[in-house]
C-alpha cells in the first residue's frame, strides 16, 4: 500500500475525531446539532390567598415589608421574591392538556433594575416517550424575547445530558398566571451501556 | 503491509475511540461503568424549637400560614418549606461515626400532591482519600425506593467530574431526623495536568 | 511501507486523542490549561435597612428570631441567612468602575461551625468583549484564602462551557459590604456551529 493511501486513511480517521472531539484546540468541541431536542410548556399559577386548590406555585421567601400573598413592589421588579413551585408541564400551549412531566423547584425575583428571575428546578418525565429528569438553572431576563437557561445534568433517559433551555414568554394573565414556552436542546447525550 | 493488516489497525484505532468519544453519532457517549464511586451516609437533624445544640438543619422560607419551628402541613408534604443545612457525611449509617465529610446547601419541599424535595448543594471532603468537593443539583422523589440526583460539578480531587447521586431513604424517626444513603457514581473526570 | 513506519503514524493519531480525550482510562480526560480566563470583582452591598437605594443585595429567607435586615447571630456564621442578589461585576476592585457585567442569583449562609456560603447564581456580560451568561452552583468556604465553585454552564458567547471559578475575598466592611475577586477558568469550552 503506498504512503499516499495511508496518509489520506489517516486523515479519515483525524476528520473523524474533529466533531466533537479534538480539534486545533483540543478543548474546544464543535456542534452543529442537539443529540435531542423537544418543546414543553409551562404553567404556573401562583398563590395569591384566594386560591389554594388551584396553585401551583407560593411565595417562601421575600424581602423586608413584602409578604407571602402578592409580589413585592420594589422597583417593580419583584426582587426578593421567592417562589416553590410544581408546575405542569404540557406539549401544547393549553393548561388544561394531559400533562407530559411537571417541573419542580424554585425561581427567585433577583433583577432591581430590570425584571430577572434565577431559577433552580427539574423537571421530570413518566410517560412512553421518556423516564427520567432534566436539572436546569439559570438566568431567565423576563422581558427578553427569547433567553437561553443551562441543562446542567439529567437522570434516566436523559443519564448525563447537558444542553440549553430557551425560554419565551407565552402569556401572562395579572399576576397569578404565567405560561413559558421552553425549547429544550440537548448537544450532550450520554447512554449507560449494560445497566 | 497488505489493506486487510491496515484495514484492522485502523478498526482498532476507532474500536479505541468508541469508548467514552465519537461513535456513529458524533454527540452521544456509551459509558459501562463509573470512573470513581463512594457511598455516603446524610444525616439531617432538623431545627424544632428544642434541639438547638443538636440541629443541623433549620426552616429558613416558608408558604403563608407557616413558621420555623415545624414542617408546614400543606398537602402533608409540606410544601414551600425551605431548609438550609450543614450535615455530616458517615461512610456506615451511624450518626457518631466520625465524619467523612460535609453537605452543605438548602433543601425545597416542592410536590403538592406526592412528598419530594429540591436539593442544591456541595459535599465537602477533608480526608486522607479525598479532598475537595462535589456540587449535586436535583429533585429527590421522597418516596421512590431509590431517585437519581445530579452531581454537576467538583473541584480539587474533583476537579471537573459529573456524575450521578442516587438517594434511598435509610432511616426517617418523627419529623427531626432522616438519613440518607447516597450512591456517587462519577461518570465524567477529569485531571488538571502540572498545576 | 514498512510496518515500523506504520506504528509511528498510530502512535501519532494516538498522541493525539491523549490530549482532552480518551487515554488508558477512557473516562479520564486530561487538561493543561483553560480554554478561557478572566477575574472579575463581584460587590456586594447588602441591605441594612437603611441604604435602599445602594443596596444591590437582601435578606429573603432568615431562620427562628433572625429578621431582614441585620444577618443572623447564631454561631456567628449567620446560619439560614438567604439572599438574593443582583450585584455588579467590574474588571478592577472600583465598586464605580463601569460595570464588565452583573452577577444574579442568591447565596446562603450555610455553616454552622464555620463560616461558609452556598451561591447559585449567574454572570452575564453584555461588553464588545463576551455576550452570553455562566451559571455558578457550589460551596464558598468564606475563611478560606482562596475557594473554588463549580461553573455548571454556560449559553452565548460560553455556550455549554464548564469550568472552576476560584473566589478570594477583597474587602470587607462591616456587614453592608463586601468584595470577592473572582478568577474563572473555562476548561470546556464548546462552539455551535451555523447557528
Amino acid at each position: 500500500m503506498a504512503p499516499f493511501s495511508l496518509i489520506i486513511l489517516i486523515s479519515i480517521v483525524l476528520s473523524f475525531l474533529d466533531d466533537g472531539s479534538a480539534s486545533q484546540n483540543p478543548y474546544l468541541r464543535h456542534v452543529h446539532r442537539p443529540c435531542k431536542s423537544m418543546v414543553v410548556y409551562f404553567h404556573d399559577i401562583r398563590y395569591n390567598g384566594n386560591n389554594d386548590q388551584n396553585a401551583t406555585s407560593r411565595i417562601v421567601g421575600e424581602p423586608e415589608g413584602a409578604n407571602k400573598t402578592s409580589l413585592v413592589g420594589v422597583g417593580l421588579t419583584h426582587f426578593g421574591d421567592l417562589i416553590a413551585f410544581d408546575d405542569p408541564l404540557t406539549e401544547d400551549n393549553n393548561l388544561r392538556s394531559p400533562p407530559a412531566g411537571r417541573a419542580q423547584g424554585f425561581y427567585l425575583y433577583d433583577g432591581r433594575n430590570q425584571p430577572a428571575s434565577w431559577h433552580g428546578f427539574s423537571m421530570i418525565f413518566n410517560s412512553t416517550k421518556y423516564k427520567g429528569t432534566l436539572t436546569l438553572a439559570g438566568l431567565n431576563v423576563i422581558l427578553a424575547k427569547t433567553r437561553d437557561i443551562s441543562v446542567v445534568g439529567g437522570t434516566g433517559d436523559f443519564f448525563m445530558h447537558r444542553g440549553i433551555a430557551t425560554f419565551s414568554t407565552d402569556a401572562v394573565e395579572d399576576e397569578t398566571y404565567f405560561r413559558l414556552r421552553i425549547q429544550i436542546k440537548l448537544y450532550e447525550c450520554w447512554k449507560l451501556m449494560n445497566h
